[in-house]
């Protein structure tokens, strides 16, 4: 780590900093937005970004060149030294622990760099905050005694049903290799709270949406193919059904559950909203003719598609949130025609950017 | 990896090779008794044995020095690259898992050596099997389509509870790191089988015992503090409660679940008997003034002591082997006196052995 970098230094009467947050993942979709969204919201907190990716600062972040609550640094959690440097150096207070490998397909390709980075990764930061927390099992250090680590997971831990909806009670039944790393890293943090004390939560989220999502995500690549008057591919009649949240919707939860959430406690937070790929492909088409109307629909760009490696039965993915209603009265706000509209408003600023440049 | 040892030359007719199999953890107590009983009952099995420990070779496998059959390498299965060469090497058609760090103590101290090698150390062994047995997911390569995975895990993954018994239905809910760590290997092992349709199950038994166990655990401390006239000490009033197997009933388990056990399923094999500490302690103390009496009963040496780090409220773990018993008609048979009585004769015969050398 290199430690010529941090905090900017401070020239004048500022409010006391009452939390040091080291946010993993910092540089993705959800974990720009979760700095973002914090920063403005909490005066007194600090954030130290680590993401493994230092090049393509997003967005969301650039302005923070020169705020004086915030300092990044390129580490892969899958170093526990570097890691463990992070800590001692910034006396971290918190974690929101974002970084892991994501994409469902890679992880059927490579299972490897799921395991070390979702499962060895996240014990590296959960141990390393253990030893900077903690003086022995269930004695906190005195000035860690507030001190938390939220780890965001994902629905996918509880694998598919075909009717009803998961909750968290439920057992975990991954059918992926990503979503058996994420139910292995869920239960070594809710261990970690057994095992020792410490204050560990989990935020399960369903599929996340909205604008500085990744390109390589299913609504980017459906809005850039629809855009570009390219086909729209939808796999095996597009049968599979997942729940989606707003990204909005997904801060808020994240927000409720750092600072309400019970400790040893996992929450699962979706948008009530379980879809077929086609309808999320038809809804899509049908705000970009509202929003961008072309010659035609959109919908005429859709093309049903065999997968190379053959058709496979949908699966099925739907998650109650009551455990956040009941607790905290939270529910998701951002309906999902509101979501793409946003992503849509959001994509059509970034084209028209593009056109110009 | 060296590969200049390996199995025995054969000179003469034998009995074709049917099976190539790969227990990890080799020289534990349960890897070193399956392996031995595994040559026994079926001629037509080879194994190759590895274990991070090649130094003290277990009785048990002693005599396998000339066994043409029989094969061992020292592999830390932290080395993915040495796992993979083994697969190779000797074209490993099927594997018992038991390599795992198993202490709970150890893991409350050092729970990172429990991530490496119990998590992410199954990981490297269930993806060489994988690399090695399939073309892609849900195909197996011809000359490996009746290859299986067997992880041996514990009940421990499933927390205590005040009553009842946990079942294979149950949520995992591990309190100790240790346990953390083999309910992510057990959700990695079975998410292989969903994700690639790799023929992967899972027996998870409650606390073995028996002949060859390491001295450094319960049963066998107990006895040498009892024949050699020390204090037996009983933290916490013994009020602990575990399930326990003997070591004859653990090996009948993982042999149906290897040879009969649904592909992707789970297995609880235990004794059906819990008992607290304290009635362990005072029924070894029982068979031994029965066995080998001494001036008085071994009973007076019983002494109540406080843990160092604070009394903790006693745990209840108690499990059901339902599922075995309705699937294959297995049930445990050893009772717990029976087995107590036989380690009780191993340990004497060695006690003898050691007063002469």
């Amino acid at each position: 780590m290199r430690t010529d970098v941090g905090f900017k230094p401070t020239g004048e009467e500022e409010e006391p900093i009452m939390r040091t947050i080291l946010v993993t993942g910092g540089h993705g979709f959800l974990g720009s937005r979760f700095i973002h969204e914090l920063l403005i919201k909490y005066p007194a907190y600090q954030v130290v970004a680590i993401d493994e990716e230092a090049d393509n600062v997003p967005e969301l972040l650039r302005p923070l060149a020169a705020c004086k609550r915030y300092a990044f640094h390129q580490v892969d959690i899958r170093n526990s030294d570097v890691v463990e440097q992070v800590f001692e150096h910034y006396e971290i207070s918190d974690v929101i622990h974002f970084a892991a490998k994501t994409h469902v397909g890679e992880s059927m390709r490579n299972p490897g760099i799921f395991a070390e980075t979702n499962v060895l990764g996240t014990f590296h930061v959960l141990d390393a905050a253990r030893k900077q927390w903690m003086n022995g099992p269930f004695e906190m250090k005195p000035r860690y005694e507030g001190s938390r680590f939220l780890h965001i997971s994902t629905d996918q831990v509880y694998g598919p049903r075909e009717q009803g909806f998961a909750d968290e009670a439920m057992k975990y039944d991954p059918i992926s290799p990503y979503a058996a790393s994420k139910a292995s890293s869920d239960l070594m943090v809710t261990g970690f709270h057994e095992s020792y004390g410490m204050d560990a939560v989990v935020l399960q989220a369903s599929n996340v949406f909205g604008p500085h999502q990744q390109d390589d995500k299913l609504i980017p690549i459906i809005l850039q193919k629809a855009l570009s008057g390219s086909i729209i591919p939808v796999y095996s009649g597009g049968e599979d059904v997942h729940d989606w949240v707003s990204v909005n919707d997904f801060w808020r939860a994240a927000d409720t559950v750092f600072h309400l959430g019970d400790a040893g406690e996992t929450y699962l937070a979706g948008g009530n909203t379980p879809l077929k790929t086609l309808e999320i492909v038809e809804k899509i088409c049908e705000s970009l003719d509202r929003h961008f109307p072309g010659n035609d629909t959109y919908k005429n760009q859709i093309r049903f598609v065999e997968p190379a490696d053959g058709a496979k039965p949908p699966h099925r993915f739907a998650v109650s949130s009551n455990k956040l209603k009941q607790q905290f009265d939270f529910e998701a706000e951002t309906t999902f025609e509101q979501g793409i509209e946003e992503t849509i408003d959001w994509t059509l600023s970034k084209k028209r950017l593009w056109e110009v440049v």
